[in-house]
């Protein structure tokens, strides 16, 4: 199934935003069979790593490899995480298909996170603009901004809808080519998805929104996902088997559940291009490379329901 | 708060559906803690079981004593499940103020499930109006049917929409003040909460369908519950720790966890009444009387967001 014949695009992020909240460092031959399964299962775009310095995140320090090797699966985007202008530089050297450059709206969040303002996240943003420029034709990565902690943040709690606002602007102004909002904490709730993502189309325009990064921290990340949908939004992350857990609260999860998102998508009858068996068996890597590791998701552990068609993944309409 | 005050009235289905999952039984006292513990929390309906026979489940065999208890709390909707005229007498007698006949879609089921024909549950149906009929004014209880297994069933897969539709109109035509859908197998998607309630709806009038039972076996549970609530619905069943868990599906969920459900909805700014904190606290309850079951929920275990005020249970507007 090509890009054209899907209807929501999963972006697995299990890679990245799973691994690097783990204390275990995955193997990178247990790395590379998880993003070659995930793809031949129909997954179209994996955030595969973030380029950061390895003393910061060792579970990081093989991205430029799994970059290389990710671009060889046929039709996957590649995508990576880069903090700044550095990461932006060896993540372009690698190869990667989209960068993404998270500015956090808690600027105490940003400080503790990135050790930057907002503005100096804005300067990188422009440095990465002036590289991506700088590139042939064809040759330039899609650079989407990622406004974290936009539903609120663990160390500030609310967050102004005026500042997440403003933050999205100033990400176009700088050179990002879309942006999009990223829950965090696990803080948002299906109306404050929507108020949000309204707000932010209002101000940067409908087509520079197309995504959003939910967390499942308290269970509200498919309605949270629906809430989306209905927005009309075309891109949700998502993590296999929910990797990454809560550094801030053991025993909740992080990440929405790719294969349960999947199910939801196909049930609704939207095309993900995703066989949602195949997907599901991936999650034998991630058990067998991280056994002291909690794998989430329900539909793995219930099953698919009787009826559900293999051909259309879509109960029979009677 | 009244139940004019409330938006949203959740009907904690925990001692009925919850109970009758699991292999142990719960003490009697241990019971009374949970209902009032969660009553005082703010729930204003509660399930507290079923009128079957004993010797087919024992876990339900003080549901009389539970409902004279339940009476007692203030302003506590006392309902109870019953299979048959006979469990709907025993109800009655014992002052049940709701009475829930469920009456499965798939005959297959119904036929496992209590041993009866469509044509033979109808018949209970207008038994127990007659006998409700037959009571004073202000002492005649709620009657509901519950069309189970109406999102599709274990046995026979999908079932048709018009039998849904038809099976309602019957319910309606033999007594019942209301019709509700009921995801027994855990088998609905939005789209198709969407589409089966329109339907019915548009069947037997929008007044006559207000409720929702869903299930989480697949994770979709709150995010059905969002579509029936974009619908309009307004009591949506859930369950204190997800209790009840699969019987077909280890570590496949049960229902609604409530606590997830409720903190859902307050921080979209929906008033249920409860609060939040109590409620959470109310499952040391099931803990303790139940040490071998798995309590379910985000919620509970992720903790509330900073920022999310006690007062209006809803995160600040800034």
């Amino acid at each position: 199934m090509s890009l054209s014949e899907i209807d929501i695009l999963i972006s697995e992020v299990g890679p990245r935003d799973g691994l690097q909240s783990i204390a275990t460092v995955m193997p990178l031959e247990a790395k590379k069979a998880w993003i070659s399964a995930e793809a031949a299962s129909g997954v179209r775009e994996i955030e595969v790593g973030s380029f950061v310095p390895a003393r910061l995140l060792p579970q990081m320090a093989d991205t430029a490899e799994l970059v290389k090797f990710a671009k060889q699966l046929d039709g996957l985007t590649v995508a990576v995480l880069v903090p700044n202008a550095r990461g932006a530089e060896a993540a372009i050297t690698a190869g990667a298909d989209k960068l993404t450059l998270p500015l956090s709206v808690s600027e105490t969040h940003s400080l503790a996170n990135l050790k930057k303002t907002h503005g100096q996240v804005l300067d990188e943003a422009r440095l990465i603009k002036q590289m991506i420029v700088a590139l042939p034709d064809g040759k330039r990565p899609h650079f989407e901004g990622s406004l974290s902690t936009a539903f609120g943040c663990t160390l500030e709690g609310p967050v102004p809808d005026a500042k997440v606002a403003h933050l999205a602007e100033a990400l176009l102004d700088a050179g990002c080519d879309e942006v999009g909002l990223s829950d965090t904490s696990g803080y948002a709730d299906p109306a404050s998805v929507k108020r949000l993502i309204a707000l932010v189309r209002s101000a940067v325009g409908d087509s520079a929104v197309t995504g959003i990064h939910l967390h499942n921290t308290r269970g509200l990340g498919l309605a949270n996902a629906l809430a989306a949908l209905e927005c009309g939004l075309t891109t949700l992350d998502s993590s296999l088997g929910g990797l990454g857990g809560c550094p801030f609260a053991p025993g909740a999860s992080g990440n929405i559940v790719t294969e349960d998102l999947v199910f939801m998508l196909e049930a609704m009858g939207l095309r993900t291009g995703i066989d949602l068996e195949a997907l599901i068996s991936v999650r034998s890597i991630l058990g067998e490379a991280l056994p002291r590791e909690e794998i989430y998701g329900f539909t793995a552990a219930a099953g698919l329901p009787l009826g559900f068609s293999r051909s259309t993944q879509e109960m029979e309409r009677l």
